[in-house]
């Protein structure tokens, strides 16, 4: 069987297995106050282009959520998430149970538009009781949003306006950062969206690293405070070095650098199993320029697949039709995508 | 410079590099989910004699701690600890960050007597106020302590007894629990230990892993709780499966395995610093069985020490002497250990 | 002005603050362990026909919702409730500062329905990834509903039976429950809601106390918890006796109790002003048989009303109407309704 | 039996009662937002001699605590106290359940030292790991103290001085304050508290009324959050009035003002108390100016006293003596108190 049901299925490139190994058995002290991760925060700040940023390596996403929005909220602000945010549906409530209501808005395509957040802060701020709602303290964007689509540059910097003229964080969610940036038709880079938002991520894990989030960040409360919310949440890793080393080897090397290869590649697998669904007259549930794709299949074609790959059951479509998502990681080998287009030509 | 600072100071025994290397391209699915982490639980299992326990396997040993503690107690519940218990000294707070009092209980020695528990846990039922008091709930021991003592057998078979009659859970933190079972006069096992707790960990992160904790349990609440209590507190890694070929590779093979070895080889390691230590009338603050040592040193003595070696300041011991912390791992290398053993004999 | 914009906008019904007064300088032992508080215990177990309740008395509504919730659900578990139900919208995100996410399904007219809520408990258990969202752990209810309607005997029935045979708490908000026992069609009694509920409060302060809700509960955690978790939230008050005072000088009685009394009077109030309305051809937004009425209002009916009377705005209905609320209460005065009901007729 | 035991086993002082029965049928909107809560604000501000002061009304002493805690430090940050201190103690862990470890130090006379909190700020920041502990963000006074001793005016200045120099909020809690300010040798005001503090309450339920505490503070912060706070706590009285025509009632005329009279009145009940104790070389715990007096007792002695009154056990003196302490309030009948002292020359 092939698996195509996620981006966290295999383990790491292997340049970054071999950077591990070669710095094996050296001494370095603990908790990310090392000199790989010293390095690796040199090395993105020059891919962000802003050397006063903030940067600290977490090991996972939902960790990274949580310390973040903790971190920066008051203990009466909520976060402003689409309904369909990680946040909101796939961590266990892990935001409220650091006290921190999920402000969901119905997001139709997976994404929060400007309307809707500016709606959402003026209704609350316009509400005559709105001190027994929760505050909107800040708002959370994942970028590519779960569904794989990507915000405009335009839109980004819009929210991003609103965001700092109203008194709201921006935190951009980049568990996927990788396959957005090099996303056909993606318009923004790291040093723009370093200077969009409060504090974002680079997700390492879904993009080649065995584990690993580097959350970037300014302002004065979270480079007062980050530190402790890490440790305090958890998620200060005792052998930090472990992930200076990863980002360091996944992001140097300016424009060539292994993150925005690997991602590439990735999204490239990902058209292609796109357009062999396409060619077959199967529609796809949304136009994902990243590396997950959506088609919709009926049962039978499910079956007939599910005897040779593992996708991932996303949700039911209609009675006849369920979306069905296939997902590439920089890891996937262009002859299983080749086989599992063939085969849809021919088996479909 | 030779460092002695603490045991997490290099990356991970060979062996265990060389499992995640390969296999590192298998796909695997998420979450700890996948047949090495079924397999490490089989290990683990089999190591504690019981092949009904839960385990589960996290990051590291704070995370560990919160999410024990947090899915057991409940909201009114505290957890008693020696007041130089490490959830009371260096987590930064997380116990209670996630609602529940540490009630610190003085420890002369770093570790409770079951007299104190017995007193702490009669004082609040008897008192008249007792609903105006946290609850104590469960009993945290950290074994080997933060300063390198063991418990006996019997002290632990007491402490259990107690907790087992008067409805308190007993968790033990086992961050450095090799070189606990490893220490001359360890008069018990890993199966002794899955016996008289209710819930434990075998640190992998201080004893030859790149990270990782394997906590074991068993127990209703635990079996029906602690995956969703991972995931709230952000410890659920994705690519779970790395956990579960290091706590393989490092428990397979009964008493012969990698884990014991490696232990074994630190806590002789430091038995020959302590030893070149009171071969110069040195004293030792605490007589510890384990891979820390505590020599008392005069501010000259760490100067000159210094010029070489990286040991770590543990606290002020009176007015000429300071506590200073020598630690050993899995890791250390003999010929450093020779080499400052013949410069303590030579310099100080 | 007359003011009909809610139902805590006077005092206590007179007889309270007489029994008040005449206590006023005896001595009682304080929190709810007095002879008073005793005897209203017994009171409402009389009430409920089931002398093994549990009863404790609170000063406010979010104060009990949150101790309630907090208290009996586990860390990794939420709340199911109405997106419109009080702990939703106007409680500041309390249940989610204890660390409960509120599961808020879509309610069309402000009630659960069975068929809601047993679709969400089994979706969360068919799905995968269950343990990476929040389990379900209590249904929440408020009766009546924050729109006046009131459930039915056979709808809490059902619901009771799903939830005790699915493991989840029934919880019952009643800060209303007088007016919905008292409400043309109620074919359910406090001893109906005590049998078919795990916990419940009668409310108190909108009907004729100065302020109090008497939490009434049964099962092994809450008579083990409930008063560590009153005192944890801030809501043991001290007086205590003030309580019991205000809820047996409500409840003693019977059928007769002026708790019973009051409510039927603000009911029969708000009827009045609702004929009035319906006679002008004034639509109502819902079909309120309780307190509180909803007539859908143009903004000059809302002028011409508002130069004599206070409602409460409650939400836009459509491009020419609002819903607008009138409220009345145990204080309500015959001649305040007489007047609004000849103004409605007149002015509109 | 006469009850020593406490000094809230009354009701309200009578003019209290009245002032609610006078107000009780008018209607006022909730929430504090009303004028008597508008005009207690003035009346505290007044004798503040600060009208920019924020003042909000809370029920009870454990909700003040919390909420003004929770509204203002970071998720980071403890509080330090007294290891006596109330917070730390009897409130059920109630801060620690809103994420905020109770930093508790040694106090040997129930206060805290200027050096004590200079000590644990300067510890924290020289710590290589402080990013490992929980970082002090506010001192906690209670003034008086739990033992009924207060701070002179130098000490809180000093105090002040150094929190607003490093960053520290100060907050007193002063459920008995009017027993403090008159106190013979208090050398404050409330003026000078308000000068001094970042927060502070009044406390009324122990001083006359009913149930209150009338939360004083300055500050961006504090006005930005703490309506919020008080409402995500549960602490937010629907007929806040009730609050408002309390403290008005309590706090108007200046220097004459009730609230003044009562606490005098309970401290000269109370060194008669002490004076007759000491007639008979019965030695005193403590030395306490305020309402609360602590004989050292032997069992016999309680017995005898016991026959009659009702005193509160407080602690183990030795093993012959225990502290027994005598509680007199607003509400001690001058010939209760004269019996009392009657029998202690005779019968002990």
């Amino acid at each position: 069987m092939i698996r195509f049901d996620s981006d966290y299925i295999e383990g790491a490139h292997p340049s970054i297995l071999e950077a591990l190994a070669k710095s094996n058995l050296e001494q370095h002290i603990g908790y990310g106050n090392d000199d790989y991760c010293e390095r690796a925060r040199n090395t993105i700040r020059e891919q962000c282009n802003d050397n006063t940023l903030g940067v600290q390596f977490l090991v996972g996403g939902t960790q990274a959520n949580v310390t973040v929005i903790d971190a920066l909220l008051r203990s009466y602000q909520g976060v402003i998430s689409a309904d369909s945010g990680h946040i909101n549906v796939h961590e266990t409530g892990a935001p409220e149970a650091t006290g921190h209501k999920v402000i969901a808005l119905p997001a139709t395509d997976g994404r929060l538009t400007l309307k809707q957040i500016a709606d959402c802060y003026h209704n609350h701020w316009n509400d005559f009781s709105h001190e027994h709602t929760v505050q909107p303290g800040m708002v959370y964007l994942s970028c590519p949003a779960e569904n794989g689509l990507i915000y405009s540059k335009k839109e980004l910097t819009e929210i991003s306006e609103f965001c700092h003229s109203h008194n709201l964080y921006l935190f951009v969610d980049g568990a996927r950062l990788g396959y957005g940036l090099q996303a056909d038709g993606c318009d923004w880079t790291l040093a723009d969206l370093a200077h969009l938002c409060d504090v974002f991520y680079i997700g390492g894990t879904k993009v080649g690293a065995l584990f690993g989030e580097a959350v970037v960040f300014k302002g004065e409360e979270m480079h007062r405070s980050f530190r402790y919310a890490i440790k305090q949440h958890g998620g200060m890793l005792a052998k930090g070095r472990l992930l200076g080393i990863q980002f360091n080897e996944l992001l140097k090397g300016g424009n060539d650098c292994l993150y925005f290869k690997l991602a590439k590649h990735a999204n490239e697998m990902a058209a292609k199993i796109r357009k062999a669904f396409e060619s077959k007259g199967i529609q796809m549930w949304i136009d994902s320029p990243t590396n997950m794709q959506f088609p919709l299949l009926t049962k039978e074609q499910q079956a007939i697949l599910g005897t040779k790959y593992v996708p991932e059951f996303w949700c039911k479509y209609n009675d006849t039709h369920d979306v069905v998502r296939f997902c590439t990681s920089w890891a996937t080998r262009p002859e299983n995508v080749e086989q599992l287009c063939n085969d849809i030509v021919k088996m479909l």
